[in-house]
């Protein structure tokens, strides 16, 4: 039996990490779903980085550049941060440079562990399909906001975490985690009008971003397990 | 219109603090139920010291002394971490020192707020009276196990939380606000069969502290509103 944990911040990762863990960063609203969407859709390969200098070396050297800091697009950059940009295939046989205000710096807290992949919505059946077949303990870790505690990730890691612990292969000590799958449940229903409260859906529909929400809420649109490995996020 | 917000650990508090803000400390298994039933039962003032050497140095100067890690007494301490010692009176008049391994932590996290609050479910009425008639954002800080989330502050904090946007002259921007208002209302029905799952309820049972847990549960049992000043802690 292995453990499936939710932890609702890159903040308090050091409490919950721990060896031969598969970590799964979510970030609903928008950078994982952004990364879904861009592997699925043809991009060859994503590099998240933290920084926006960072960012910006690589669209020194001729790099597809996508970021964005309080959910608006950095203007020198090709793309913001909207998953709707790669549906079309335009970016199909790119390399892809990501930084975001949360989901990149998740993705860079956890880069020790023994497997990190990439989670949203989109992919969480595939995701789960994916934890079944390995012989490790799970962490869902969330990016939330800032360091804060989000709605729409936690979420979505009690969804994960349900089905995990449903299938009795796993299990969970923590109760972050039980809070997640209550959540979870709560939310089944409509998780689109439940969301209604979340503070980052409210700051998105002030920017206008509408059809990204409705985009990245979609679950299990996308069949697609993106991992990360010195660097570099592929599929799988 | 002023903020009422919740907390999930200590690790997080940096995150949410501001000026001018009332922080309720909430441990509902144990340290804030001890320290209501103490003041509420005779005792004179607590004094909440973080490491065990500090509450020894008290014992050393004949002060009695209550405390506990990971749930168990410390055994050259007269007292642990029960409620229960105190409902006969027996320690009417006297001054406590308590040590425990999250509560007394968390107010010493949170000692610079402006008004500091001892929370839990046996006085949570009081201090959300006491709330309803000050001017100032509250900050509701549950005290977590070693830094993580954990359900029964959670829980007590959601209740609080949702009496105080009810009111009309709170509200609430934070997810984590939502998420400990919907814990709470999952839960309401019956509160200690929700709480089964909870990791420290179940420390505590194997510990053999049945009687502890249902006492720390019974909402609003006891009308006390414990305020933190200078290292000490009294009932208003």
């Amino acid at each position: 039996m292995h453990t499936v944990e939710v932890c609702f911040t890159p903040e308090d990762y050091h409490l919950y990490k721990k060896d031969n863990q598969a970590v799964v960063v979510i970030d609903v609203l928008r950078a994982t779903s952004v990364i879904c969407s861009a592997l699925y859709h043809g991009v060859s390969k994503v590099i998240p980085v933290e920084t926006l200098e960072d960012a910006e070396k690589y669209l020194d050297k001729g790099y597809l550049v996508a970021g964005e800091r309080n959910g608006e697009k950095v203007k020198s950059f090709a793309l913001g941060n909207s998953p709707l940009a790669f549906v079309s295939g335009e970016y199909h046989g790119h390399e892809l440079v990501i930084s975001t205000t949360n989901g990149t710096r998740a993705i860079n807290t956890a880069m020790d562990a023994e497997q990190l992949l990439i989670g949203s919505l989109l992919n969480a059946q595939s995701i789960i399909n994916h934890l079944l077949i390995q012989e490790m303990d799970v962490l869902l870790l969330c990016s939330g906001w800032k360091g804060k505690t989000n709605l729409e990730d936690s979420i979505c890691a009690g969804y994960i975490a349900q089905q995990l612990k449903e299938s009795k292969r796993f299990e969970s000590e923590e109760d972050s985690t039980l809070i997640s799958i209550n959540l979870f449940e709560s939310a089944q229903t409509n998780p689109y009008s439940f969301l209604k409260g979340s503070s980052h859906r409210r700051r998105l529909l002030k920017l206008g971003l509408a059809k990204d929400i409705k985009f990245c809420l979609k679950a299990n649109a996308l069949d697609i397990v993106p991992y990360y490995s010195s660097g570099i996020i592929c599929k799988l």
